[in-house]
Formats: structure tokens, C-alpha cells, sequence
């Protein structure tokens, strides 16, 4: 038998990591919406190890010398060139950190998450003040590691992690241009709500039986299909699993469905792109999603763009009527999609509606460059959140339970993560409005609740990608442009303004 | 910082093992009980993967280097020196086996897992034959490997892994003595059956739900507690996780409340005797429960030996009536208990009564070590299988689906299995027997529905014990008497013929 190429044994070896990563998802799935709470030590320990072994595999030596063989052998076809790419960008973070601090990071996140969780609620900023100061001393460290192998600075060398390429200057400059148009036209928008008859909200209880059969109507119909994946619930809607066997969550209000089923239908959005990654290369790098943002822009294409349209409505208000067993004029489209179009700033980021949203992504952005920078003290970081509410909407919140403490993004270790929600939406905006542009059919289909030539054309776009291409790449190819706020500003106007 | 012991690096090594078999445990169950069908072949690869790097770390030549230093540097305590044993125990059966044949086993039996679920129902035996002959063939290699390793012949090298230090030649015995036993017994039971009123079969249908709640209510007083573990559905009960987060499953029949309810309580026996291992030693081999003899002897300890007796049925019976809402002659716990000592020889095993069961093991048991010795050959099995029942039952199923079809174990890898259910049956009545004779206030106790006497016994003679002892040393020293089947048989005439 001929002896594996470099490159095959490269494959042999992503393989399992992939593997490994695809185990550790499962169990954190699991940690969300199975798990007792009696688990939550021994998970830790199995996250930690499993994170350790993951490491350990993927910075041996060996790794290296395959890379190098790998490229100096040649005869790579264009995939496999980039899953080498990929290989090697995986490689070149996991490299800068040693192991212990892999594993310490896991045990300190998962001690900060179970702090935060029993914090939260009673608003106790100062209970989980010790081990988020541990989390962030870590985050710290491997920031300014990663950052000298990378040549960034620590807070652009956490960025790089959820969003390659992506750096902090670049977005500085997005989200000013945002910044200077956000604050005038949500006084447009909330003048003119005043004007407008009342939105008529519909009336509970709504069982959470009933709620989750209407998610399941609706998500069937978009494409998810049970055979692969789950609908369960946890305290945070997510996505997760693996692409063969997506996991997503939400979690019922039986005074409010609205909620429950926007974030169910946006976890689809994220489901469908996991779903439609190219399958002849799952399990190695380049059949994996793209970052973040293009991740994001997969979910809130779906929910924002999609299912807050007329058109959705129009397909989706007599399923609703239907399934929850209501009707009347609470339950026409049109007042359906205004219910779900109404802009009102709030203190609670997932609760945002799509015009305020960016504000709160940009205080956490600034506030987390500043920690991580060292600028700012995590002891100071209510004062500094409440004042940055109170300048970009007008808000203070009531206590940190509104406040700092309201996500669990910094406490479970993610830094650098929040600006890849508002690139998100700016990525959805631009591929919807390609989309359309390419294909007339999409917008009429998705009025009958046919979905079909819109996820013909995002599989042919972007999900069968995989990470073929750079996300700035390919949103350029399949938009005609790179990413800027101009059709996401266009799109809210039309929306609110229009 | 001195630098760890060779003994504390072997206990670091072996937290990460253990945390990796954790992590397995928990994707084992998720597959029974949550993951949707087009997840399998993904998760076939998780599991695979990490059974090779559990493997690859178990086998790496430090271990071996640092447990010849422990052993030399000495200055072990008791626990200590018996988990350095059972590193080497591990160690020794693992290094037999080269990686490959770990993936492929893990392979070869989830492939054959999916063509049992389609041909199970249908009764295909040709139709699962090949992945089948596939997962012998590995089998039969790996006990090869194992045995020459260890000085075992192939058999008894695979029992060992189920059931350490246990020999083929002593089963042998054992069953000997039984099957001169109850032939004969068998008749006068059913001869003595046949005087007795008949039992009054409490009628259906019994909501999942309610019975749901109904094995709640019993588990709970059990001592099963929910913060550390769950139950859930799956085709076959099991009892999985881990120590800290046990998960026990079951089915539902809407017709026949009676074989879910006492196969909960048999999984929370052996749930009890995990929740019950040292916390100290926790993620370290001693820490970690016997073989399955004591395993099995936990869940027939509780179905069998308690909530079968007349005293359970005092304290369970009126709570059934009220769980279930029903009331009557059916529901009173002398005929409850009646229907609950019911002997009818039958074709499942796991249908089977107390009497009839040590029969369906001995079929199997003979069965598995002609087929591991090569003296049969898979395609005979079926016509086997059928004379070995015919036989020892005087029954002959009507397909394979009541035949060699109906145990997942063989399919999914386990040979050498099937005896530790009889030897826990033993097991279990010998314990009992024990600590009856040992704690006047535990029959009481069960009365009233108290098991804290029961378990204070439990839990220092066995539970608490990990694998500080081996079984039969344990046994020994908690019974006062070697395993035998005299205080099972004695159990029997007592219950049946008493």
C-alpha cells in the first residue's frame, strides 16, 4: 500500500480534531439543555481535558512538518489548498497558547458561567466580579500570545479567532458610519410609530406545547429537517451540534410567542447554514462555516430580512392563527408584521429590535476593547455600561441584571465576539438584496412559504462554501461589492421609513 | 513547585482518561435517548475518534515508564496502591490492542448497532449478518491480542474486561449447579402456580406521563436524586452517564405499566451504586465501580431482591393506585406482588421472570464462547440459538426478532457479557442477604418506604469501596461467604415455593 501523502495525513489528523470538536459541542449542548445541575463540575472537567487533548493534537510537531511538506509537495487542487490554509491558520493560533492555559481557560469559563448563572438574576455584579476577573486575566494572556505569533494587537488577535481577517480599525470605521446615521433616524422612525394606529398585541396564555408546534411548522417549512437536527430548550436560544445533527434551542414565554418563535427562526437560519456546508469535506477545515459574521448574517438574514417581511406574513399569520387556534384582527399579516417591525430602545440586547440593536453591540464593543486594552477595570465596567446605555439610547438600566450582567458572552470567555453581530446584519442585508436582485422568484416564494429558491441560491452562494474562500471574498463574489453599511441603511429605511 | 510524583502524573493521566470516557458515556446516551437518526454516522466518528486518542493516550510509553517508577518508589496508602493496580489493569488490556483495531471495533460496531435497528423489527438475521460476521471478526482478534497478553484463552480474556478476574472454568461450575436446579424447580413453580386464584392484570391504558411521574415518585424515595441525574426514553433501558449525572432510561407501554415501572427501578440501582462511588476518587480508576457481577448485583439487588418483596408492594402499591389513579382488588399490594412473582417461561429475556431468566443467560453464554472459540459459525446461530431454548425452556421462537435478534449486545460489540446478568443475580442475593442479616430496621424500613438502612449498608459495603477490592474479595468480606449460588437458590423456594 502506497504511504499517505503529507497532505492526506494532515487530513487524517484534522479529522479527529474536527471530531473532538464536534464531541465537545455536543456536550456543551447538552450542558445547556439536558444536563442536571449536579453535572456542571464533572462537564467542566470533561470540556477542559477534551480541550486539552484537542490542543495537544493539533500543535505536535508532527503538524508542523506536514504543513511545511504538504506545501512544498504541491498538486493541490483548490479545496484542498484551502483546507491547508485553514489547517495552518488553526494551527498558527492554538500554537501561541500552552496547554495548561487551554485547559485553565475551559475550567475558569465554566466556574465563571455557573457564577454568572446564580448572579444574574438577583443582579449581583460583584458575586461573579472574582471569576470574571480570572476569565479576563486569562483571555488577556492568550490574547497577547496569539497576538505576537499573529503581528495583532491582543484585542484584533481575539477578533481573529471568531472572524478571521477581521480587524478592529476596519470596524471602527463601520460602525462610525453607523454610529452617525443611528441616532437621527431612530428619532425618524420613533416620530413616525407615534402617528400610526396602535399595533394590537396578541393575547395570552399561549401553552409551550402549542408555541413549539408552530415553530416546528414554520422551521419544516424553511428546511429544517428533524432527521438531522433538534429543537430542545435552554435559558439562551442556540445553535449547536454538528452539521449532520443541529441542535437548536429557544426557550417559551406563554404570555409572549413572538419572541420564542423569532429566535427559533433565527437559530434556523444558523441551522441551515451548518446543514448546507459542502459534504464531501465535513470534518476537515475548509467544510466548516466561515466566521462569525457570516454565520450571524446566515441568521439574521432569515430572521430580519425574511421572516419580519410582508411576505413571510403573509405565508405565516394563518399558520400562526392555525396552530395556536386564534383569530381576529390580532392575527391579520399585516398587523403581525408591524407588531414584529415596532422600534422601541431597550436595555435588553436580545429582546432589541433590528434599529437599536447596533447600539447595544457598540457599547459592549467599545467596553471589551477597553478591558481588554487594560483601559478600563472590570470593577468599573457597570458604571462605564450604564453611562455608554444612557449616551448611544437614552437608557439607564435599573440594575446590572439589565445591565453588564444581561449576557453571558464575556463570563463563558468571548471576547471579541460582539461586533460580529452588527457585521452580521450588515452581511444579511447585502446577501438578501444580491439574492433578490438575482433571482425574482425568491420574494414571491417566500409570500407562499416556499423557501426553495432561496436556499438555492444561499447553498450555491455561500453554505456550499464552506470556507472555501475568505468571508470578505466571498461576500464580494456573491454580492458584487464588500461589506459597508450602505444596503443595511437602505434596508432599514425602506423598512421604517418606507 | 516540586515537581508531581510518577505517582501523581499517572493519577493526572488518568483524570484525562477518565474525562475522555466521560465524555463518551454522555454521547453514548445522547444516541439512545436524543440524537436524531441522521446523526449516527457522524457521531459512529466521535465516538471512534475518541476511543483511539483514549486509547493512544492510555498506551503511550510514559504510562508504562511511571507506573514501574510508582511501584519502585513505594510510600503508597492502600487506595493509591490499588488504583495504581487498576491503572496497570487498563494499561494492560489496552496495550494489546494497536489503535486500528480500536477505531474499527468502534467502527464495525456502530455500523452493525444501524443494521440491527432496521432488522430487529423485521427479524432479517441475513439482512445484519455481514456487519455482524464483521464485529466477531474484530472481536475474535482483539481477545486473541488481549489473551496472549494476559495468559487467557480468547474468551476468557474478553470476560475479564467485563468482569475482572473471572474465569470461564468457574462460571462453568456455577452454572452447572443452577441448571441441576431448576429445571425441576421450574415445574413445581408453575405445577404450584396453577392451584393458586389467578392475578388480576390491572387494566390499561396508563398514559406515558403518568407513569412517568408514577417512576418519579418511586425513584425519588429510592434515593435517586434529580440533581444528579436524569430519565428519559429510549428503545432499551439503560442506565449511562456518569457518577455525577447519572442518566437512567426507560420505555413506555400504555397497555402494561408494570415492566417500565421495574425496569426504572432496576436502572436505579445500578444509578444508586454510581451515585454512591468515593467522591475522593473520583476520575481515578479506584474510584470507579467493580466489574459488571456487582454492577448487575445493584439493579437486581433493588428490582429483584427489594421491590419485588411483599414489603415493597405495602409501601409502593397504595402510591401506584394513586400516581395512576386508579383504585380496586387489582391495585391491592398482595396481588400487585403476585403479579410481580408471576413465572411463565418465555422467548426475551429482559421479559423474563427471576426463574426463567438464568436459562436465556445460559443459551447465550454457551452460545458466545463456541462462536468466540470459532467452533460455530455466525450463520448457524439462528438454528443454535432456537435448539438452546428448546432445550433449557422447551420453546422454540417463532422468528429471529424472539430469537438471536433480540439482544443488542452481541451486535454492538459486548461478548463475554451475558454471564455477569446471572452472577449478579447471585450477587444480589447474596448481598441482601447479608445485610438483612446484618440490619434488622431495613425489611422495616422497606415497609415504609425508608431505603436509608438499606443504603447506609450498601454504601459502606459496597459503594463506597470503588474498586479498592477485588469483586469476589469484596463479596467476600461483605457477605462473609464467596459467590455461590446456594443463597439464590434459597432465595427462590422461599419466594416461589415458600
Amino acid at each position: 500500500m502506497k504511504k499517505p501523502s503529507p497532505y492526506h495525513r494532515l487530513e487524517k489528523r484534522f479529522r479527529r480534531l474536527s471530531a473532538i470538536g464536534d464531541a465537545i459541542a455536543v456536550l456543551h449542548w447538552d450542558w445547556s439543555a439536558m444536563m442536571p445541575p449536579g453535572g456542571a463540575e464533572g462537564r467542566a472537567g470533561q470540556l477542559a481535558e477534551l480541550a486539552a487533548v484537542r490542543h495537544a493534537l493539533l500543535v505536535a510537531p508532527e503538524v508542523e512538518e506536514l504543513m511545511e511538506a504538504a506545501r512544498a509537495g504541491g498538486g493541490l487542487d483548490e479545496w484542498q489548498r484551502a483546507n491547508l490554509g485553514e489547517m495552518d491558520r488553526q494551527w498558527s493560533r492554538a500554537v501561541a497558547l500552552p496547554e495548561d492555559l487551554v485547559a485553565a481557560m475551559v475550567r475558569a469559563q465554566a466556574a465563571c458561567e455557573t457564577a454568572w448563572r446564580d448572579a444574574h438574576p438577583k443582579g449581583d455584579f460583584a458575586a461573579v466580579l472574582p471569576s470574571l476577573e480570572r476569565v479576563l486575566e486569562l483571555v488577556r494572556e492568550a490574547a497577547a500570545a496569539q497576538g505576537a505569533r499573529l503581528g495583532l494587537g491582543p484585542y484584533d488577535a481575539l477578533l481573529d479567532g471568531y472572524e478571521p481577517g477581521a480587524r478592529s480599525a476596519e470596524i471602527d470605521t463601520l460602525f462610525a458610519d453607523l454610529e452617525a446615521f443611528l441616532p437621527d433616524f431612530l428619532g425618524q422612525v420613533l416620530e413616525r410609530q407615534k402617528g400610526e394606529p396602535d399595533v394590537i398585541v396578541p393575547d395570552g396564555p399561549f401553552p409551550a406545547e402549542r408555541q413549539r408546534a408552530l415553530a416546528v411548522r414554520l422551521i419544516e417549512a424553511l428546511g429544517f429537517d428533524f432527521d438531522h437536527g433538534r429543537l430542545d430548550e435552554s435559558r439562551h436560544p442556540f445553535c449547536g451540534g454538528t452539521p449532520d445533527d443541529v441542535r437548536i434551542t429557544t426557550r417559551y414565554d406563554e404570555d409572549d410567542f413572538t419572541k420564542s418563535l423569532m429566535a427559533v427562526l433565527h437559530e434556523t437560519g444558523h441551522a441551515l447554514y451548518e446543514r448546507g456546508l459542502p459534504k464531501a469535506w465535513r470534518g476537515q477545515p475548509v467544510g466548516q462555516a466561515l466566521g462569525m459574521s457570516m454565520h450571524e448574517g446566515q441568521s439574521l438574514l432569515i430572521e430580519m430580512q425574511v421572516c419580519r417581511s410582508a411576505q413571510f406574513m403573509a405565508f405565516a399569520a394563518p399558520v400562526m392563527g392555525e396552530v395556536l387556534g386564534r383569530s381576529g384582527p390580532a392575527w391579520e399579516a399585516e398587523n403581525l408584521r408591524r407588531l414584529y417591525a415596532r422600534v422601541e430602545p431597550g436595555f435588553i440586547r436580545v429582546d432589541a429590535d433590528e434599529v437599536t440593536y447596533p447600539a447595544h453591540v457598540m457599547v459592549r464593543y467599545r467596553l471589551e476593547k477597553a478591558l481588554v486594552a487594560g483601559e478600563l477595570k472590570l470593577a468599573e465596567l457597570p458604571a462605564a455600561w450604564n453611562e455608554g446605555m444612557q449616551r448611544l439610547l437614552g437608557l439607564t438600566p435599573p440594575s446590572d441584571r439589565e445591565g453588564c450582567l444581561q449576557d453571558l458572552h464575556w463570563y463563558d470567555g468571548a471576547w471579541g465576539y460582539f461586533p460580529t453581530y452588527t457585521l452580521g446584519a450588515m452581511t444579511a442585508s447585502q446577501l438578501f438584496d444580491a439574492a433578490k436582485r438575482a433571482d425574482g422568484a425568491i420574494v414571491d416564494g417566500i409570500g407562499r412559504g416556499d423557501f426553495q429558491p432561496l436556499f438555492a441560491w444561499l447553498g450555491a452562494n455561500v453554505h456550499s462554501k464552506g470556507a472555501l474562500l475568505p468571508a470578505h471574498e466571498l461576500l464580494s463574489q456573491a454580492t458584487g461589492r464588500p461589506l459597508d453599511a450602505e444596503v443595511f441603511k437602505n434596508h432599514l429605511r425602506r423598512r421604517y421609513l418606507g
